[in-house]
């Protein structure tokens, strides 16, 4: 802490740190052993349970828009923790929250933290601790699951046979970062619709339950499908051959121009639905799991042995083959290139 | 993922996110089941065991100088949320590091991720997953450690007649501070010695774990000494009575006026030495561990009953009232006075 001179003043009148924490951060909780207020929080694991942790920073202007509604924010912020322990097969148990913030907003701190805890209480997931300071706003979410021992969902696990599965439609996010930029335009609802894929993504987290031991390998899509699927690719030693035109997406997007139909599917990005591979045997019963949780579930390719691992063969509905010319979101790729 | 249209490019030939995260932040892992790589990285908690976990963010030019040397600022990110571990007693497992940073700078990544990972080893402590992103330099890590259940170090448990100890010396980080911000001088040598407080500081692990069973109640002195003396009173719902005098502090220090004395050691900030209390009966068991772990620990104030829990009584070394004109840091108060 780097206490300015100001700070040695008396105590502040308006809210400061504690206070802030103890008014939007600080709920009571039924699963951990110590929430909020010391100097760790405490969480008993079941017999059998293997903890799975990820941990997620958004910053304004690279995973959102200064325009975002502040309930939307608080809501995407954990949304896409939890996405992780989705594409792991873990049930949610916990998280924490770091933020910095330009300074005490609190109509922003009540909608941000609205959003959170919605989306937290409706998968049972408790804020059990963080830290706050001031700085360029900056969200960092650290997200609790279990999993029984053995059956965590890996990107690794992908076999030579295996069909790829996408849950849902893929495209909507980057469609709505495309209009809200002024790149593209939509009917009147149009973005309104899109924008909730944006800024409301749902995480798969029941379906990653569902998954254990039925999929081989998950991941979930948050940079782009095509760089996602790498990723799997890679850490499980094959390569897939992928159909570009099955890649589900939303009618408002079939109604754009085929290049930015795939732009959009192929490395949109900010999807958060899941990626797995199955065996072709174990087609029936993922069209059961797809009935059974109201969300469609489409193959999209198969996974081949390669020489090459990683490799990634395109084709058309025709198959046609069709050049690899998207790539998916990296951070630092823009700046270095 | 906001993409930039620049994005859209080929792959850059510069370092990007995941060379980036392989290079500086990928360690084979010994104890966790799974590390960096996957959506999720998977813990095993031993039977009889809790979780503990802590996050502390740092954003430059509030946690440290812009001109910090990279090691340090590597070393201290970890230190300060070991520092929280050993507050709880709990034994260091792993951690997760996210990270913003305005652009690829592989000189600053690798003395940081070198001090990072220096003292990471040193507490048997592993990397296990993170995230990287493009943005104004923030640091955000979260820990994890094991406690037996039932036997972590809480706020909560101080008790009327407790004596109030802390280890080591303190004050000597804000003193680099003032000195650093040209706010005070120091003869030539003095600046270096204290700026490893400030820049270095050690997490009492061991000591944490030693003080399970023997301490009713700790915490971590990272906002200055009365300050985090009051959220045990307030936790535990008693008051204190401290000698001002009494708390410790480096031979540099005591050459130091009075006033900043006193300003340095009761609200410096940063020190990350231990706060605990207990049983006067337990004196000659806090001396033994003190001999056995080379720290000095120092009685310096007394648990009593209050109707105004968090109650703080001050006096000098001759019983001298003395008036509480310090307070804590918090990371919002200075903006909003």
């Amino acid at each position: 802490m780097i206490p300015s001179p100001a700070s040695s003043e008396r105590f502040p009148r308006m809210m400061g740190e504690f206070d802030l924490i103890k008014t939007y951060f600080t709920r009571p909780t039924k699963r951990a052993v110590l929430g909020v207020g010391d100097d760790c929080a405490l969480l008993a694991l079941a017999p059998g349970m293997h903890l799975a942790t990820s941990t997620d920073m958004l910053v304004e202007g690279r995973h959102f828009l200064s325009t975002v509604d502040p309930y939307r924010l608080g809501h995407k912020a954990l949304a896409v923790n939890l996405s992780d322990l989705a594409a792991c097969g873990a049930r949610p148990l916990a998280f924490t929250l770091a933020l910095a913030l330009p300074s005490v907003d609190e109509k922003f701190l009540e909608g941000f933290s609205q959003g959170l805890l919605d989306l937290a209480q409706a998968h049972d997931c408790e804020l059990i601790g963080g830290d706050t300071t001031r700085g360029p706003l900056n969200l960092c979410i650290t997200v609790f699951g279990e999993v029984p021992a053995g059956q965590a969902l890996l990107r690794s696990g992908a076999r030579v046979g295996d069909d790829v599965y996408v849950s849902g439609a893929l495209g909507d996010a980057r469609l709505a970062l495309e209009v809200l930029c002024g790149r593209l335009n939509l009917p009147s609802n149009g973005l309104e619709l899109t924008r909730r894929a944006l800024e409301l993504p749902q995480p798969r987290v029941s379906l990653g339950m569902a998954l254990r031991g039925l999929a081989h390998s998950a991941i979930d899509l948050s940079d782009g499908l095509l760089g996602d699927l790498h990723h799997v690719l890679l850490a499980s030693g094959v390569g897939a051959r992928l159909n570009v035109d099955a890649v589900p997406c939303s009618s408002l997007l079939q109604e754009q121009p085929i290049d930015w139909q795939h732009e959009c599917t192929l490395a949109g990005g900010d999807d958060y639905e899941l990626l797995f591979t199955a065996a072709p045997e174990s087609a029936p019963a993922v069209q059961a799991l797809a009935a059974a949780q109201g969300i469609p579930l489409t193959c999209i390719a198969q996974i081949i042995a390669s020489e090459r691992p990683g490799e990634l063969r395109l084709h058309d509905k025709h198959g046609a083959k069709v050049v690899n010319q998207w790539h998916s979101f990296d951070h630092f790729a823009a700046v270095n290139t």
